[in-house]
């Protein structure tokens, strides 16, 4: 996967190579997944209004996918430049202005540039190609809102429906009124909250991922990570466990049903770096959106301090937005750990070359 | 970096291509390393006794660095592959036993193969090697032990010195001798404890990481969920990030000095996914050994309920040897991140080339 | 560099990833190198008429490269598909719609679809960004027409100004017209020609390329050669000198003006891999398009013999368009090398890092 | 593949990583390709002696691939480092020496360092382990010599059986007793010859290689491009080719006992860049040896006008001692392309996983 663009540029867009042949695709199967991403959707974010209506420009052909790279764009539409003159020579807390700077010495400031948000709608329409796959495929994935500040979902009360549909995106009603509330008060008081987000991966064969540097857990943190506010992630009990001893810890295996199972899933579904059936399960920690609309002490880029106040159209929780990113990256790497594994036994690779017309 | 080998093989080895000609380079400046992970040196930790001395085979011409491939391997010696014959068709709870099976349908059983935390001695070849270049140019890289079970190391009681002297890898004396007791308690339990590592890096130039896929926070997380027992990782505050507000998160911008610095480093040293100047601070979460002593419910090969006990040489607890290991992670990730921004600005492509003798 | 796009789909485009910020850079850098590559400008080739229009959708700020992914995009307007009816079930000699069909079982049938010479438009885009900043180094880049069908030039007569000017990229006007007859010969014979491309690279810097698997010269040959129509590639006297003997094809060093030089230039500008600060020179040969307006055997995709005869617009000879692709292409793997070949030295490291604002 | 080591190190050696699991594997599998390339075998060859052990590092379990990754190293024990001094600093003609010199300011001079050919010993160890899985798979890669100095193999008189057993690697005893004489000739002179050496694949499934930058010829000619002498490589009738016509070149599909056949091979068994089912057909062109005895001009590393007299063991003609080194080099590439081709269709990707215990 590639991706190109800025928040206030021509188009944001994602290049897909090495995608299977055969699969029916149309603009019609990301559009809901861009939409779950959008802006402007909710009473809980920023009022910038962007269509995101993506175009597919190649790699399908007569409705199907060729094998050929598939390119995605998306035209910037609502796009409001002038907000972001004062930040011209302002670097904004929390956000990559000074960064961008020190590495490039240049900076399209308008709207976070390359950095902003925006660039993961590019990584949505990825992500709903391979969520397509893997789900023809009986592979289920999902990402959901686990909490928004010091508002943190009942497991007791979880509804998968529900994320869908509540504005958080929790699969809690309860607490879902509650987070809203929290952000209300948040944004009354120019501030925001962070949140926690979580994303089960079920039905996931095993044996999926490799033993060392590219272990599936390595792969789906750093893929989470690359997410631009995620700044923690933890594999099944990951943090707590570090606190558990051993006996507690590990999953004991059983067989249930002629099949191998786990009486526990502390693990997270991945052992040694590689798929063991169980769900995986990967929790990501989102920092509060840096865009606050209450003044904050800088610098400008002469090195001089100076105070700003941001303006301009920022979600006081970008969590439930997130989301659907998350679900996006988890799902862009666990196919292509799907299709590595093919050529890991040579037997199988034996079989797959003497079918014929394979 | 490539790394090979197995847990009772031959020999474990790593390749280092791509490192800068003209550094000087040999076995004494790695064994140092190797030693701090070494087996058999600390009361805390397994018993099986392995020399592990390594030998470089390429890539250095008298006592210097060519800038060809090095390579390094350390023999197997202290394996003692009987222990593991009772292991061969039952799968250990938390180890890769099962997963190896699921993925090659074959798996060299003695002593977890190439999924050993014995691997990891090739990285420490490599993070050593990678650790002598930052430091000649003034980057300060340290990892140490915050905590071993319940045991916390105290901050105020941090004294950097005693990293390398304490047996936990405690910066702290008194944490380091309750971790003991407990590490202790926990053996004679044949029970295990997990542990969290901090690994900070100083002085490192703001600039380094790429905004998107490559961000250095998503490179050294991958870097260091790599690492065997390792479950979790935050850059940061990251975890507790997720609970705060922006205007307590964000950390201020401020001149000091004429230079550009920041009142709070709740960041951990990245914005947008590059460095910003500060240090740079990252956090991993270790689950217990899975190794426990203690008898264990299991399956067999054939899918069979039956128990285990484990036999063999185990560490009741992993942290003291992992923390050079998320040491050597993090130089060699940054050390990559360092010779990749070179060409970041054409300025700078075009000041380099036009030097005579470049 | 990733290209995207088929002949007749949607667009074609390029995303450059990694180039350096700080260049100046407009669609007007870019579009004279598409005009030499685009059909229906000259009596030799296609009447398809393209404009061939190139947009930069990102990675460009107030006319300045900034670091991020620059994505270009031409749009496809004089697809004219239907003249690809009646090749739908029917595999084109010398084309690559069999083998498509064997790996992907779908085709995009309409104008080769991706395998279409089309596609090096995209390229073109990355090569003339590439091509600007070389020149701003002083490093000097170009590709001519060698030979067509049997009609090759005299290196005595050659006159670089005339590159541009020829209808064949022939720098050569006897040549040139000689091979205009040749190409209206075979046209109206319903045949078609092919030819060798040069491409010379000058004043390049001593040192770029590694040792081993990324040489120098296997980077620019794979770079050719992953052009459609070329099969085979030569670096310096690489075909004849097989067939010489040492003392003649070994090149001698002498001192001139206190720097190195080589009396002769056999290697082509690479030793062992790594440039030698001479001129690089490249030779491609192409095969004849395949794409003949006479009437050929075949076989359909049901596996049964069949005749078949192309309509459409096609190139009676492809070379003269495939110059500037040549030239993208050296100009993407040599400004990449120079890239990479920053890190050589640890000295170098250093002192870029010492340096205050790097 | 990762390879490392110099001519007079302490060894070479070669890591293999992504092998799949489960393919018999031991020294004596990979030992007869070593000795194929082995110096001191031949009347034709340097008199370095050199036992080219391999030893198995790890990956193999049991006699057993397991899927971890392969490292084989070979110890260096003939190496006369003596010889060198006085080329310590002095640049030979037509080797790296100065290439060198200027990427990284040192240079191991002895013996050609990493630049040496007897790099190669690695990758021909890689290559017999690609060898016998794509063996077990009914492919066959052989290459032989076609040519040395003027004297060229018949065609008629090619019997496959000779080039394991004629000095030359030739499949023809008359240009093999021909060819000896002009290098006995040559090596009188103080002088040395070149050549050029085909590799034949037959029996390659359809559908191998990606259609754009991946094509199979062009990884195919950039493996054999990385070996030292090679300066020039065609696919099929790629030189000649851009000489003919498009009648002449394209190649006629044709149905024979309901297969898709070609009724000709100009195309080199590749389409598009795609594998058609056909042999493909590489040829690579080797220049003379650069290490002659007769004295030549140079420089030293003073950049002083110098002549050199090189000492040492050299071989007066390379090319049968690289026949086996491009056999390897294409039998890894073409295995890599017949893995990742495993997941071009979404369809096979299904059934695969659809599999029980796949």
């Amino acid at each position: 996967m590639t991706t190109f663009g800025e928040s206030h540029g021509e188009a944001l867009g994602c290049v897909l190579d090495g995608f299977p042949a055969g699969m029916k695709l149309s603009e019609k199967d990301i559009q809901p997944y861009l939409n779950r991403r959008r802006p402007g959707t909710r009473s809980v974010s920023t009022k910038r209004t962007e269509e995101d209506k993506v175009e597919i420009l190649s790699g399908v052909f007569q409705g199907v996918t060729t094998g050929a790279p598939i390119a995605m764009i998306i035209r910037n539409k609502g796009a409001n430049s002038k907000d972001y003159d004062a930040l011209k020579h302002t670097y904004r807390p929390g956000h990559a202005d000074y960064t961008f700077d020190a590495k490039y010495a240049i900076r399209d400031y308008r709207g976070g540039g390359r950095s902003s948000g925006r660039e993961t709608a590019a990584r949505v329409c990825a992500g709903a190609v391979c969520m397509k796959l893997l789900k023809e495929m009986g592979i289920d994935v999902y990402a959901y809102t686990v909490s928004i500040g010091d508002t943190i979902v009942n497991p007791d009360r979880f509804d998968r429906k529900l994320i869908l549909k509540t504005e958080t995106c929790m699969p809690d009603k309860v607490a879902d009124a509650e987070a809203k509330s929290a952000i209300a008060a948040a944004a009354k008081l120019k501030d925001s909250l962070g949140g926690v987000i979580a994303c089960a991966m079920e039905n996931v064969p095993a044996g999926l991922g490799d033993p060392v540097f590219e272990k599936l857990d390595a792969s789906l943190t750093k893929a989470v990570m690359s997410i631009g506010a995620a700044k923690a992630v933890e594999i099944g009990r990951g943090i707590y466990g570090a606190f558990m001893d051993g006996a507690a810890f590990n999953d004991a295996f059983v067989e249930e049903d002629g099949e191998i199972k786990k009486v526990t899933n502390n693990a997270g579904g991945i052992l040694g770096g590689i798929s063991d059936g169980d769900t995986i399960l990967l929790r990501a920690f989102f920092k509060p959106t840096p865009s606050i609309a209450m003044p904050q002490k800088s610098v400008n880029d002469k090195g001089k301090n100076t105070s700003l106040t941001i303006k301009g159209r920022h979600d006081p929780v970008i969590v439930p937005r997130a989301v659907v990113v998350v679900e996006s990256m988890c799902a862009f790497t666990l196919l292509d750990a799907l299709l590595l594994n093919m050529s890991a036994k040579a037997s199988n690779v034996k079989t797959f070359y003497a079918r014929p017309n394979s």
